[in-house]
């Protein structure tokens, strides 16, 4: 099948692209290097190295003798999207090209507004594209488990039947999101839904979890396959940054009380609830909703568990003023048994996972940057200063004194 | 109060704010005159002729004594909405300022993205400025009954109680958006929700119907302070074309089955709405949505009474090829007690208020472009072509036929 990965120098995007890659089909990617920016914007880094996508994209020739096509540019260039979709004619397209960073977000008002502009613009020139040249294309949207909010009844996988006054109807589960980029994704959603209502497209929004991991069957064929793997706090997500504060002897930064509860997958689960969801398209003008995630996890009990897996000393500093505004001690359950039925086997999260992303952690420790892991973004604040990972006051003092 | 009207020289914002004004309220407006463009880009006009915006408030202070600020300036440019709210420091902002025209949003890529970018940025730009000049100020914002969209069930004002799974919980009500502008209003209620959460700002979203009618307590104290009439197949709501259709002898053209049932209401009633909200602020923090609609009618109704009313010879023309995606025939009930309780009085739609729409008609029947009637925004295409008041080949070869 020819697909289109968007956002394919990314985190995820590159690991999936690989394996779509490896699995006989025809793929292509998308990428303004948006990712690469945001981390020069801040001052940090991945702490794994990363290549250039162009060498990647070579190097997995050379190991794998399979091509993938690169587009380079921009999906708030709709003359571009367009462009692209007839050049490459992807029977789907799997779309992470968004800003993805609930912090970033919310650093201050232009970042708010690049947020919701950029994915919001990006995903409707996908949607006119798809319409235009060929609406029989799957889109394969990246949505995420946060825009659901932490209601206080189970979630389902996008609809709702509810009964009310009498009178029954399947309707879009309400949304709660917890952040200007969180919010990018329910509006996106919901344009989406419109687009295949309106036009017969076809799209699978895959609400996904927190994921977590590093290395897949793919990449680690080779050092330059790497993908990223970010623990700074704007862009790091919860367990690979407490992997991180073990090793280089930094306690466990826990915010609040350490009940948010949210979904949570392997990398791995990521690549192949991707790989089901493009397998088994929906039918024509079908909007359908997947909860892509496998367990849920407290942010205390994944701070618990690295500590156990930790050979070394390891404990929890608990952050008591909240950089977000969230309940710290809620409800939790969440629908997740579409994947499930169409064949997922989950990489359960156990003693094993963790030492291997604490191997990954140790064997760059010395790329890690400890300023850059503290929180610096407050939602209750309209600006915040920028994130860098310049020394604070009393860092660059303990140097003097030191 | 000091009260600033967003879109101040729009259809309801300009009779809001002279309303407001007599009140004894100091009034600012606000508006790019995007409104006037969007009428030079189509070719149309309002079918009452309007005065200049400058020339507007001049006549009001000679008429009334009193006087109304103006700034001239767009939503989207950040740094104008700071300065304004900065200079006028109101007490409540009336937000009409965004593109309102389902239609318009629906012409085709560039117009629809056109249109979220445009109400969504300008929405947030103002959430900033609130939240930093004064976060008390009252954000009373405009949105529309058509959020909701027509589901099988009752709807309720904003939210909804739901037992699941033994399990009950208070939750934002499931929007099913009709078109890009639509769908612009629910991103729009879903941000200022998070906004109020987040910052403790107050905000009454008022999801409005259709409003009908054209002249004011105010704006009829002297004609050059007349609000816009629109009638063409793009800003024309239905009411009001059907009675410039009948007025001109032509057949009142109902799309589909008819059966498309809208809440609706008197621009006198929008006005009154707008004062409650405004006299009985929400507490700090506080999000709630006002239903703002007196009475349900179907289009087929609509089109019944205007016949009824007038006194010569008119018809409905069945226009089968429906432009948009919409249920033709469908359960319509929605609450609407909350501005009921505040003390509103409605005025209902009666033979009487039919006839003065009809005598405004009339009145300005030599204005009247029958081209700018027809629906020329097809929701199933991509693409429309821009609708414009030159004829069209059929009408061109009658001319010359003649």
């Amino acid at each position: 099948m020819k697909i289109l990965v968007l956002g394919g120098d990314g985190y995820l995007g590159w690991p999936t692209a690989l394996h779509l890659s490896r699995r006989g089909h025809d793929v292509g990617v998308v990428d303004n290097f948006a990712r690469r920016h945001y981390d020069l914007e801040m001052g940090v880094d991945s702490l794994v190295p990363v290549s250039t996508l162009h060498h990647r994209i070579r190097m997995w020739r050379e190991v794998s003798g399979l091509s993938i096509a690169s587009f380079i540019g921009d999906l708030t260039d709709a003359g571009f999207v367009t462009r692209t979709v007839e050049a490459f004619r992807p029977e789907a397209v799997v779309h992470f090209a968004e800003q993805r960073s609930a912090p970033y977000s919310m650093i201050d008002q232009k970042h708010a507004v690049y947020t919701q502009v950029n994915n919001l613009v990006g995903t409707l020139n996908l949607l006119y594209a798809i319409a235009d040249v060929d609406p029989s294309i799957h889109l394969v949207k990246l949505g995420t488990m946060g825009e659901y909010g932490t209601p206080n009844i189970d979630i389902e996988e996008g609809f709702i039947e509810i009964t009310h006054r009498g009178r029954t109807d399947l309707l879009p589960y309400p949304k709660q999101p917890g952040s200007f980029y969180h919010l990018s994704k329910v509006h996106d959603s919901h344009n989406i839904q419109f687009a295949c209502r309106i036009w017969g497209l076809r799209s699978t929004d895959l609400n996904q979890g927190i994921v977590y991991g590093q290395e897949t069957d793919e990449t680690v064929l080779h050092p330059d396959l790497a993908t990223r793997f970010d623990y700074d706090g704007v862009f790091g997500t919860v367990l690979n940054r407490f992997c991180v504060q073990a090793v280089v002897g930094h306690p466990l930064t826990v915010y609040g009380k350490g009940g948010q509860t949210r979904g949570m997958l392997d990398i791995r689960d990521t690549l192949a609830c991707v790989e089901l969801a493009v397998d088994n398209p929906p039918a024509s003008g079908e909007y359908r909703v997947f909860n892509q995630f496998t367990e849920s996890f407290s942010i205390e009990q994944l701070a618990r568990m690295v500590i156990e897996a930790y050979p070394g000393p390891a404990e929890i500093s608990r952050i008591d003023d909240n950089p977000r505004v969230e309940k710290e001690d809620h409800y939790y359950r969440a629908a997740h048994t579409k994947l499930l039925d169409l064949g997922l086997v989950p990489h359960l999260l156990n003693q094993g996972t963790i030492s291997s992303l604490l191997s990954v952690a140790d064997r760059h420790r010395d790329r890690v940057d400890p300023a850059a892991i503290r929180p610096t973004v407050n939602w209750r604040k309209t600006a915040s200063a920028l994130v860098t990972a310049s020394p604070t006051e009393e860092e660059a003092a303990d140097s003097i004194d030191a």
